[in-house]
C-alpha cells in the first residue's frame, strides 16, 4: 500500500479538503462509468478513502456529499486548535499525521518533561532493575516530577501508585492493558502500594447507561486488570460508586478539590459548556481525589502527605494538571506523573483505539482466529502496493500498525530491531510482518484469558474490599 | 414609634431613594447646626435611619454618601426581580415591606399551593389531632402535593419526613427551631420515620471554614435538634461529610440527579455563575438526594419508592423544585413539601434572621438577662412614639416583631387574640407586650438549654449512626 496521502494534505483547510474529496469522488464515478481497468479504479478508490479519512480527522465530521464543513471550534486547553496541532483531551485524540500524535510538541504544549536517557538510567540505578521496554522504547515518554519521586525513594520515603480506567464496555482491548502492564512493573520494582480507580460514575454520566450497568462493567473490567497479575496484598481496586459510599476520607478530598476549582477552570481545561450536566462539571474532582493519600485512610493509616505517582496515557493529563494546581491550596503534595503515548487503532495511528468498534482493536476476548483475521484484514500497513515495489523501496515502520504493535508487545529488543531492518529494507513483506504480530498476540491474549478464568468473584471482592495492605504507614 | 415610612417609599426607585436619604441627611445636619429642639432632631434622625434601611433592603447595598446605587440585577428563579418583588432564594431574603415578604405573591410565583382551611381540616381528620398552631396561624402557609401524602396515608401507604439544616455556626437561634418543632409534631401525629440532613459540606463550600469546623458545627447543631425531643428510634440525623462515606445508596442518587440537571438549569434556579466553584454547582444534587428513600437503604430496606414529605422554610423551595423536576426522569416519586414563612429578625420582618449577628436574634444559648435586654433594646415595635399617641391610635401588630414572635411561640390562641386586641386598641403598651414576649421566651430557652445538657456525645452518636428505625418496610 502507498504511503498515506495525508502528508500532502496537512496544509489544506477543511474546505479545500472537502473540494478534494468531491473531485476524487467524481473521478471514481467517471472511471467506473468509463469501465476503466480495475487497477486504476482501485487506486482511485483508495485515494478517495484516504481523502475522506483526512477530512474526518481534520474536521471531526464524516464527509457528506454536498455538505461543506461547518465552522468548527475545537476546544483544547482553553484555546482554539491550530490547524496542524493535534487534539488531545480525555475524550478526543485527533491528528492528521499517520505516524500519530507529535509527542514532542505535546510535551511543550502541556508543560511536562521528556523522559530522557538520564531519567531512565536513574530509574535503573534506583531500582537495580533493567528499565521496562515501555521506558526503553519511549512508550512512556513524558513525566511530571518523577525526579522528586526518585529523590524521595532514595531517601526511603514512601510513595504510592494510582492509575485507573473508565469501564465503558464489558470487553477491554489490548491497548487498555498498557498502563496496567507498566504499573505492575513499577509496583514490583519499587514495592509500593497501588490503588486503581474504576470510574463507573463517569461512564454513567457520559454514556447512555444505567448505574447498574456501569457498576457491572467496573467489576468485569476489574477481572481483566487482576489478570495482569497484581498482588492482592499490595493492590486496592475500587469502583467510585462503591467506594464513595464506604470511605470516610474520599468524599472529604473530593469536596476540598471542588471548593478550589471554578466552572471557568473546568470549562477551560475540559471544554465543558453550560449545557453539560452538573455531574460532568464536578467529576474532575473525583478523578483528582485518589491523588491524595488521605482518600485511603485504611491503607495509609490516615496519613495525609504520602507522595502519589500516576502512570497514565497522556490524554488523562488535564485531570492531573488541575489536581496539581489545587494540591498546594489544600495542603497536599502534588502527584507525580508518567505519561504514555496512545495505543494506535488497527486502522492507523491517527486515532486512539475505541472499545466501541470491534474491528479497531484486538480484544482480550478475541479467539486466535479472530486475532489473525483482524490483523490480516485491518492492520494498516506501511508496506508497498506490490511485492516488486516493496522489495525495491522497503516498508515504512513509522506508519505500519503491525510494527507499532510489536514495539508494545514484543519484549525481545534484538528481534524487534531485526524485524525493523528487514521490513525497512524490503526483505520482510507485510504478510510476513503481520504473521509475527499474529504469533505474538495469539499466545499473549490466550494466556490473559487463561489467567482471567482464574479470577473468581471472590477474588474480585478481595481486591475491591477497603482494607490495610502489606505496608506499614 | 411611628409607623415605618417604608410603605410610602415602596414605589421609589433606588436612585429616588438615594436622593431622599441624601436630602434627609442634609436636613439632620441643618437642624443640628441650628440647635433645633431635641425632639425635632430625634424625629429627623429616626426618619433618616428608616430611609437608609429602605435603601438597603431595596438595593442590597449600604447607603454611602456621594455614591449613587449601582445597577443591580437580582437573579431570582432565572428572572430579573421586579422593583416591588421580594427576593427569595436559599441565600437571600429581601423585601421592602415592613410586614415581611408577600407570601400570597410568592405562592403564585413559585407555583405552589396555599395551605387553606380545607387542607388543615383534612389533616385534622386524618390524624385525629388538633392542627399545630403553625398551621392554624399560617406559619406553614404553602405546600406541594400534601393532598397526595394524605391520600397515601389514608390508604395505609407509608411516607417519611425529611428536613435539614446548614450548620453555619455553633449557636442556633430560636428561628432555627421552627422547622424542627413542626417536623416533630408531624412525626408524632403521623408516626413516620424522619431523616435530618446537616449540610456541613455546603457550609464548607460557601463559607471561609475548614471541613473539620463544618463537621464540628454539624455535631453541635445536632444536639440542639435532638433537644427538640426527637425519638431516637424513629429519627436519623446525618452529616453529609459523614454519611456520604457510609451509604451505598446516597451517592448513587446524588450522581443520578447530577446526570439530569445541567449548569444552565442551576444557573437559572440558584443564580450560579462561571466563577463559582464546581462544588457549589453540583451541591443542589446533595440536598435533593435525601428526597429519595433509596438514599437510606438501612431504613427503608432498599425500597425505592417511599413518598417523602419535606417541611422547610420557603427559601429552600428552589432545591426541591429542581428535585421534583428530576424525580420522574430517574424513576422516583416527587417529594411533597410544606413551606413556612421566614422567622423575622428582631430588627424587623424585612430580612431573615442571621446567625452571624448576635443582636438580630434570640440565641438558644442566651441567658434570661440577654433575652430581656435584646427584646427591650432591639425588637422593632409597631407602637406609637408617645404613650398619648399609642393610647389614641393603638399599635400595629402587622409590623411589631414582639407580636410576630408571640405568634410563633405563644401556643394559647385566646391569650394571643387578647394581646392583639389590647395592643391594637392602644390599651397595651409596647413595653407591656415586650414583657409578655420576654416571659414567654425566657422559660422556653431555659427549658431547651436544660434538655440540651442531657444530650451527650453518646446520644448524638446514636442518632447519627446509620441503622434500621422502628418501622418495617
Amino acid at each position: 500500500m502507498a504511503d498515506s496521502p495525508n502528508c500532502d494534505l496537512k496544509s489544506l483547510s477543511p474546505l479545500q479538503l472537502f473540494e478534494r474529496v468531491t473531485e476524487q469522488g467524481e473521478k471514481v464515478r467517471a472511471l467506473k462509468a468509463g469501465k476503466a481497468p480495475k487497477d486504476e479504479i482501485d487506486a482511485a478508490v483508495r485515494l478517495l478513502l484516504s481523502l475522506k479519512l483526512s477530512y474526518k480527522t481534520t474536521t471531526g465530521q464524516d464527509y457528506q456529499a454536498g455538505l461543506p464543513p461547518k465552522d468548527l471550534v475545537l476546544i483544547n486547553n482553553g484555546t482554539t486548535k491550530e490547524e496542524d496541532e493535534d487534539l488531545v483531551d480525555p475524550w478526543n485524540v485527533q491528528t492528521s499525521n499517520a505516524k500519530g500524535v507529535d509527542y514532542d510538541k505535546l510535551i511543550v504544549r502541556f508543560g511536562s518533561s521528556k523522559i530522557d536517557t538520564d531519567l531512565i538510567n536513574r530509574i535503573e540505578r534506583a531500582t537495580g532493575q533493567k528499565p521496562h521496554h515501555f521506558l526503553r522504547r519511549g512508550i512512556f515518554f513524558s513525566h511530571r516530577d518523577m525526579d522528586q519521586v526518585l529523590d524521595a525513594y532514595e531517601n526511603k520515603k514512601p510513595f504510592y501508585l494510582y492509575t485507573g480506567r473508565g469501564p465503558s464496555s464489558q470487553a477491554m482491548h489490548v491497548g487498555h492493558l498498557i498502563p496496567f502492564m507498566f504499573t505492575k512493573w513499577l509496583q514490583e520494582v519499587f514495592d509500593v502500594p497501588l490503588v486503581i480507580q474504576l470510574t463507573d460514575d463517569e461512564k454513567y454520566l457520559w454514556k447512555d447507561m444505567t448505574i447498574e450497568k456501569a457498576y457491572e462493567y467496573a467489576r468485569e473490567n476489574a477481572k481483566d486488570i487482576i489478570a495482569c497479575g497484581f498482588d492482592v496484598n499490595k493492590t486496592f481496586i475500587f469502583s467510585d460508586l462503591d467506594y464513595l459510599g464506604t470511605s470516610a476520607g474520599f468524599y472529604k478530598n473530593i469536596v476540598k478539590v471542588q471548593k478550589h476549582v471554578t466552572f471557568n477552570q473546568v470549562k477551560g481545561i475540559f471544554g465543558f459548556t453550560d449545557s453539560d450536566c452538573i455531574g460532568k462539571i464536578s467529576f474532575p474532582a473525583i478523578q483528582a481525589a485518589p491523588s491524595f493519600s488521605s482518600s485511603f485512610p485504611q491503607i495509609f493509616n490516615g496519613k495525609e502527605n504520602i507522595q502519589c505517582l500516576i502512570p497514565c496515557a497522556i490524554d488523562q493529563d488535564p485531570y492531573f494538571r488541575m489536581t496539581r494546581d489545587v494540591a498546594p491550596r489544600i495542603g497536599q503534595p502534588k502527584p507525580a506523573l508518567l505519561h504514555s503515548v496512545f495505543f494506535p487503532a488497527l486502522q492507523g495511528a491517527q486515532t486512539k483505539m475505541s472499545a466501541s468498534d470491534p474491528n479497531s482493536s484486538i480484544f482480550l476476548t478475541d479467539t486466535p482466529k479472530q486475532i489473525k483475521t483482524k490483523i490480516n484484514k485491518h492492520a494498516f500497513s506501511g508496506g508497498r502496493d506490490t511485492i516488486e515495489e516493496h522489495r525495491k523501496y522497503g516498508g515504512n515502520c513509522d506508519v505500519d500498525v503491525s510494527f507499532m504493535y510489536l514495539t508494545f508487545f514484543l519484549e525481545d529488543d534484538d528481534r524487534l530491531e531485526q524485524l525493523k531492518q528487514a521490513y525497512t529494507s524490503g526483505e520482510l513483506l507485510t504478510g510476513e510482518l503481520k504473521k509475527v504480530l499474529i504469533e505474538t498476540m495469539q499466545p499473549l491474549v490466550a494466556a490473559h484469558q487463561e489467567r482471567r478464568k482464574q479470577v473468581t468473584d471472590e477474588i474480585v471482592k478481595q481486591f475491591m474490599t477497603p482494607r490495610k495492605l502489606a505496608f506499614e504507614f
